[in-house]
C-alpha cells in the first residue's frame, strides 16, 4: 500500500464545492490533493468540469433545468443524489449526506462571494453541525471555522483573528490576542470580535461558555 | 438652476467605496450618477483614482503606511478624515460621518467579498444605524438593506427574496412571498428566511415585530 493510499482515506477532509465565487486554482489543488471524496454542489458542476477535476459525487435539486445524467459518462464512476427539500441548501443537503457516511470532516470552496444571502446562509448555517461534522470554510482570504468551548493553536505574531458571535455569545475569555476579551458578551450586528490579532508567536487560547463563535482567519 | 444642480443635493444618497471587492464599473457609474458626495475609505482609494473617479472624502485610519497627503493634489477639493478609533470599522466611522453631515441615505459599495470577516461585520452592523441612517449595500449580485417594522414593495413575480435575521427575529408576518411567514420567529444560524420568492406581481408587505430583520435582493 502506498503513502497515497494511506492518506486517501476518510480520515483526510472530504471536500465540497460549493455554488459562489470560485477561488484561486492553487487553493483548490491543494485542498484536492489530499481529499478522498469531492462533492460538486449542482449547477457548479459545469464550471468544475471545465477545471478538469475528478468529481466523485454531484448532489443537487437540479432545479435549473440541467441534466445531471449528462455528466455521469464524463466521470465514470459519479455518484448523482437528487436532493430535493427546498428547506434546506444544497450545503447542508451535503453536510448530511457526508454525516450518513460518517465523515468527520470537511472543507467547503466557493461557499462564499456571489449573492451575499448565500454567503451568509453558508458561514452562519454551520454552527448547528457543532456536534457531527468539522466543517471549514476556505476562500482565497478566508478560513472559517465553528470554535469549540475551548480552542488552542499556535500562531505567529500580527495574524489576523477575527471571532463572529452568531448571535449572542457569552464567557469568552482569551490568550494572546491583542484586544484581550475577558468574560466578555459578543452580538452579532452590535458587537463583534472582528479584526484583532495575536499579540505574539505562540498558544492563543479563546474559550467560551454559551453561544456559536465563529473564528474567521483571513488576510487581505 | 440646472435640473443637474437640482438633484446633487442632499436629498441623493451618499456613496460609500469600502475596501472589499469592486463591483462592475456599470453598477458603479449608475450609482455616482447622482450621488452628491463620494466617500472613499482607506487604501480603497488607489483602486478607486486608477478608474478616475472624483472623491469628495478620504476616510480611514492610515494604518498602512500610505500618506492621504498625496491624494489633495490629484483631486482638489477632498476632505481627508483621519479616523483612528480602533473600536469601529473604518465604514462605522463614515456612517458617522454622515449622520453627522445630518445626511439621511447612502449607498455602499465595495463592502462584500474578499475577506469574510470583513464582508459579515459590515453586513450586520448597519442594524445598529436603524433610527439614524437608511444604509443600502449593492454589489453584482445582492442588495441589502434593513426592514422596517412594516416593509411593503412592488415586486414582479419570482423575484427572489431573502430574509436574514441578525440575531433572533420574531413576529414576522409576510404577504405575496411564495413561502409565507405566519408569527413566525428566524434565527441566524439556525432558521432563516433564505432563498424565498415573490409569489405573483404586486405589493410584497413584511412585517416584523422584534429584532433586526435584513432584506437581501440577490441574483446569479
Amino acid at each position: 500500500m502506498s503513502s497515497h493510499h494511506i492518506v486517501r482515506d476518510d480520515q483526510e477532509p472530504a471536500l465540497i464545492i460549493a455554488n459562489g465565487a470560485a477561488c484561486s486554482s492553487e487553493l483548490l489543488g491543494q485542498l484536492l490533493e489530499w481529499s478522498p471524496l469531492v462533492i460538486v454542489l449542482d449547477s457548479a458542476i459545469e464550471r468544475v468540469l471545465e477545471l478538469g477535476i475528478k468529481v466523485d459525487v454531484l448532489l443537487g435539486d437540479f432545479d435549473r433545468g440541467f441534466d445531471p445524467e449528462y455528466y455521469k459518462d464524463q466521470q465514470f464512476p459519479l455518484e448523482i443524489i437528487y436532493a430535493p427539500d427546498q428547506n434546506k441548501t444544497d450545503l447542508e443537503k451535503a453536510f448530511d449526506y457526508l454525516i450518513e457516511r460518517k465523515i468527520p470532516m470537511v472543507n467547503v470552496v466557493w461557499a462564499t462571494g456571489k449573492r451575499a444571502d448565500h454567503t451568509i446562509t453558508n458561514l452562519t448555517n454551520i454552527v448547528r453541525y457543532r456536534n457531527a461534522l468539522k466543517i471549514v470554510i476556505i476562500d482565497d482570504h478566508s478560513k472559517i471555522f465553528l470554535l469549540p468551548a475551548k480552542f488552542e493553536k499556535w500562531y505567529t505574531a500580527s495574524t489576523p483573528i477575527s471571532l463572529i458571535p452568531i448571535g449572542i455569545v457569552s464567557g469568552i475569555n482569551s490568550k494572546n490576542l491583542f484586544y484581550p476579551l475577558e468574560n466578555d458578551t459578543l452580538t452579532i450586528g452590535y458587537r463583534t470580535g472582528s479584526s484583532n490579532h495575536v499579540a505574539e508567536d505562540g498558544i492563543v487560547t479563546i474559550e467560551h461558555q454559551k453561544g456559536d463563535l465563529l473564528m474567521m482567519e483571513c488576510l487581505d
